[in-house]
C-alpha cells in the first residue's frame, strides 16, 4: 500500500522520536513536515504514542491529511481518541475516505456515527456493501479481519490471459501469494499460487492448473479458530467463501498476527486489572475509569473475606498469632489456584480437553495439591513450632495450607469448567475469582480448625 | 512442505481425535495407521497433546517414521520431551534425520547430545554448517528463528534465465514471495517479488528490475524487534544477512507467528507461576517440579508479611477488629500496584516510554493513586464506622488505604524503573515483587498508623 517509506529497525526508530521532539521544541518547520511525509505510518504511529499530548497533537496537524487515515488504523485505540477528538469533522472525513471498506470498519467503534454516515455515503456502491457486510459481523469472527484484495480468475482461462490481466494491475495487492479461480458464478474453484504462475506454460487453461485452496473461511468462522489454522498450517492468505461457496474476501496472515497481538494484549491487561490498553499521557480520570472496576471487585472480595475473620474475633483474641499466619495460609492457596486454573485455560484454548477428561484433572491436581501441601505445610508448621513454641499451632497450620490447597485445586479446575459449561470466556476474570475463593477459604479454614482444636 | 494432507477446521480435528480414541481402544489397526497417513504433521501432533500418556505413545508408535520429525517439530516442549523419551536411539535419528537444519536446531535441546551429534555428521557438508550457524545464536535473535530455503538469483541475468531456473525447481518453497538478488560474491543487491516476476518482461535484467529490500536483518538481531518490523510493515519474507551484507538466510511470517504465540504463552505461564507449559497428562511429580519455585517464593514473602503482622502484636490484642480489616488493605494495595506495572511493562514493550518520561509516569500514577485511595478510602471507612461504630478506626483504614496506594504507585513505578536500569526483563516475576511490597507495606502502615493513633 504505502510502500515507498522506507523500514527502520528499532534504534532508527528511537532516533526519529527524539529528533521529532527536538524539533517539535523549535517553532512548526517545514523540515519536520517532510520528515515524517517520509516515514511509514506506522512509524508515525509510533512516534505519536511516545508523545506527550500537547507535543502529540502539535505533531498531528502536520500530518498530511493523505496519511492521517492510515495513521489511526495503526494507533491503540486509547491514542487514536485523542487524535480523533483533535480533528475538525471535514478533516477526520477526508482522512477516513482514503481508506478501504475493511479498513473503515476498523476504524468505525471510534467514529463519531455522522462521519461514518458520511463516509459510507461518499463510497461507490460496491465499496458500501461490502463496509456494511464487515461492520455486521461481531468482533472475533473471520468476517471482522477479511479484506476484499483479493485477484479472482476465471476457470475457463488460459494462464497467458491471466498474465495480460496482472501485467494491467500497477501492482499485486500485498500478501497475494494466491489468485483465485471462481467460475461465472463467482464460486470458488480453487487458488493458483503465484509460485505456479511463474513455473507454468502459459497455454495452460487455470481449471487445469488451479489447485485445491489448503484451507477456505466463512465470515461467521471463529478469529481465534482461524488464527490457530494460519499458525498450524503455516498460510499466507485463504479465501472467505460465503453462502454456495461464492468467494467474497480474503484473511491474511497480517491482519491474523494483528489479531493474536491484540489478543494477547487483551489477556495480559484484563489479568493486570486493567480494562483496556492505557495512553500512559492521558489525563488521569481516564486511567481512573480504566481502573476503577477491578478495584471495585477486588475491595468487595477482600471485604468478604474481612467478615469471614471478623466471624472469629474472639479466637484471634485469644490466640494473636493467628492473625499474623492467616495471610500465610490464604496466600499460597490464591498462589497454588492461579497455577491450576492458568495451566487448564491454556489447555481449554488449545483444545486438549475432552468432556471425559474432567474427572481425570481434578483427581490429578488434587494430588499435587496434596504433595505441595505435604512439603510446604511440614517446612512452615514446623517454622511455627520453633517460633511460637507451640506444636499444635504448628500441626493446625499444616493442616490448614494442605486443606486449602485442595480447595485452591478444586476451585481451579471447578471454575472454568463451570465457565465453560456456561457458555463463558473461562480466561476473564478467573485469577480474581479463585483469589476470592482461596482468602475466604483459607482465613476460614485456618481460623475455623484453630477454634475447634486451639483455643 | 508437506503440501499433499488437507487443512481441517476445528471441529473436523474435535472429530478425528474422538475417532482416534475409539480406535485405539480397539487392537492398533492398518486403518489407523492409514488414517495418520492422511493426516497433516501439526495435526497429528494435536491428537497426540490431548490424548492420556499411554494412548499417546501408542498412537505414537504407529505414525510413520518418515513423518516422526515433523510431528515432534510441532508438539509443546512438554510432550515432545514424553515422546522422544519413548523412542529407539536409531528411530529417533532417522525422525531427526528428514529434517532441515533450521529444523533440527529447533529440536536440538531436547534432543540426547550423542542423537544431535550422529544427526550432524550425516549431513551434508553445508547443511551441517547451516546447523552448526543456527545453533551458535542464542535463543530470542533473528539467528535462531532464520532458515535457508530462500532462492537467491545473480543480478546479472535477465528474467527469461530466472523464470527458466525457477520451473526445474519442483515448487517453490513456502513464503516465497520474492527472490533475493545478490552479487557474484553473494552480497544482497535487493529483492525481486514474484509479483513483480510474473509481470514484467522476460528480456529485462534482475538488475533492472530488483527493489529495494524493505526490511534486512542481521542474525544477531533481536527476534522481538524482527516480529514488531513484521507487524509494522506486514512482511511475508526478509533477508538475513551476515558480514559485508552476504545473504546467509531469510526470516518468513510463519516463524514470527510461532514465535509471538510462544512468546505470549510464555508470560502468561509465569504470570501464573508456572516455569514452563504443562503436559495435562504428565505424571504429578512433573507438576510438581513445575509448579514449586513461584509457591516457595510467595511463601517467603507471605512470611515476611506474617513477621510484619507479628511485630504488631499488642496492637491487634487491644483491638481485634485490626485483623478483620488489615487484608483490605494490603489487597487493594497489591491489585492497585498490578495495575501500574501491567501498563507500565506494556508500555516498555511497546517502547513508548523516553528515559525523560520516569518523574512524569510517578506523578502521574501517584495522581492515580490518590484518586482512588480518597474514593475508595472515604467509602471503606465510612462502611467501618458503621459496622464497629469507632469512627478513628475509620479514618485510620481510609488514611492506611490512601497510603498504601501512592506505595503502590511508586513501586508500580520503582521496580519495571530499575529492572530496566539493571538490564533485565521488567515483566518476570513483577507481580510477585509488587504484590510482596504492597502486603508487607500495606499491613505496617496499617498497624503502625493503628499503634499510634487507636491504642
Amino acid at each position: 500500500m504505502v510502500e515507498a517509506h522506507p523500514r527502520l529497525e528499532a534504534e532508527d526508530l528511537q532516533r526519529h522520536l527524539r529528533e521529532v521532539q527536538a524539533e517539535l521544541a523549535a517553532p512548526a518547520s517545514e523540515a519536520l513536515r517532510a520528515k515524517l511525509d517520509g516515514l511509514h505510518p506506522a512509524d508515525v504511529a509510533y512516534i505519536l504514542e511516545a508523545l506527550p499530548i500537547e507535543q502529540r497533537l502539535a505533531l498531528w496537524s502536520l500530518v498530511k491529511t493523505d496519511m492521517d487515515g492510515w495513521v489511526l488504523l495503526e494507533v491503540s485505540d486509547a491514542v487514536r481518541d485523542s487524535l480523533i477528538g483533535a480533528m475538525e469533522r471535514a478533516e477526520l472525513v477526508a482522512a477516513v475516505e482514503t481508506l478501504d471498506a475493511d479498513e473503515i470498519a476498523d476504524l468505525a467503534p471510534d467514529l463519531p456515527q455522522d462521519v461514518l454516515e458520511e463516509v459510507a455515503r461518499a463510497l461507490p456502491p460496491e465499496e458500501r456493501a461490502r463496509l456494511r457486510a464487515v461492520l455486521s459481523y461481531e468482533e472475533g469472527t473471520v468476517g471482522a479481519l477479511m479484506d476484499f484484495e483479493y485477484i479472482a480468475v476465471r476457470d475457463d482461462v488460459t494462464l497467458e490471459t491471466v498474465t495480460r490481466e496482472l501485467r494491467r494491475l500497477d501492482e499485486l495487492p500485498g500478501h497475494s501469494d494466491q489468485l483465485y479461480v471462481v467460475d461465472g458464478a463467482q464460486v470458488l474453484r480453487g487458488v493458483l499460487p503465484l509460485a505456479r504462475v511463474v513455473v507454468a506454460d502459459l497455454d495452460r487453461s487455470t481449471a487445469e492448473l488451479l489447485e485445491p485452496e489448503r484451507m477456505r473461511f466463512h465470515p461467521e468462522d471463529s478469529a481465534e479458530e482461524a488464527a490457530r489454522a494460519f499458525e498450524r498450517y503455516d498460510l499466507v492468505s485463504a479465501p472467505v467463501v460465503g453462502a454456495g461457496g461464492r468467494l467474497i474476501g480474503r484473511l491474511t496472515v497480517d491482519a491474523v498476527v494483528d489479531y493474536i497481538r491484540q489478543r494477547s494484549a487483551e489477556s495480559e491487561l484484563a489479568k493486570g486489572g486493567l480494562a483496556e490498553e492505557e495512553d500512559i499521557f492521558a489525563p488521569v480520570l481516564h486511567s481512573f475509569r480504566n481502573r476503577w472496576w477491578w478495584l471495585a471487585i477486588n475491595l468487595v472480595t477482600a471485604f468478604i473475606a474481612s467478615r469471614v475473620i471478623d466471624a472469629f474475633e474472639n479466637t484471634i483474641e485469644s490466640l494473636v498469632a493467628l492473625a499474623a499466619l492467616m495471610p500465610i495460609v490464604a496466600g499460597i492457596g490464591g498462589n497454588s489456584g492461579n497455577q491450576t486454573i492458568t495451566m487448564i485455560v491454556r489447555a481449554l484454548a488449545l483444545g486438549q480437553i475432552q468432556p471425559g477428561t474432567w474427572r481425570k484433572l481434578v483427581r490429578r491436581e488434587i494430588t499435587v495439591a496434596l504433595m505441595n501441601g505435604v512439603v510446604w505445610g511440614t517446612l512452615l508448621g514446623a517454622i511455627v513450632f520453633v517460633l511460637y513454641r507451640n506444636l499444635a499451632l504448628g500441626g493446625v497450620l499444616a493442616l490448614a495450607m494442605v486443606l486449602n490447597l485442595v480447595l485452591s485445586a478444586v476451585m481451579g479446575v471447578a471454575i472454568p469448567w463451570l465457565r465453560v459449561r456456561l457458555g463463558r470466556d473461562p480466561a476473564m476474570g478467573s485469577s480474581v475469582l479463585i483469589t476470592a475463593c482461596t482468602d475466604s477459604g483459607g482465613f476460614f479454614i485456618f481460623l475455623g480448625l484453630a477454634s475447634l482444636l486451639l483455643v
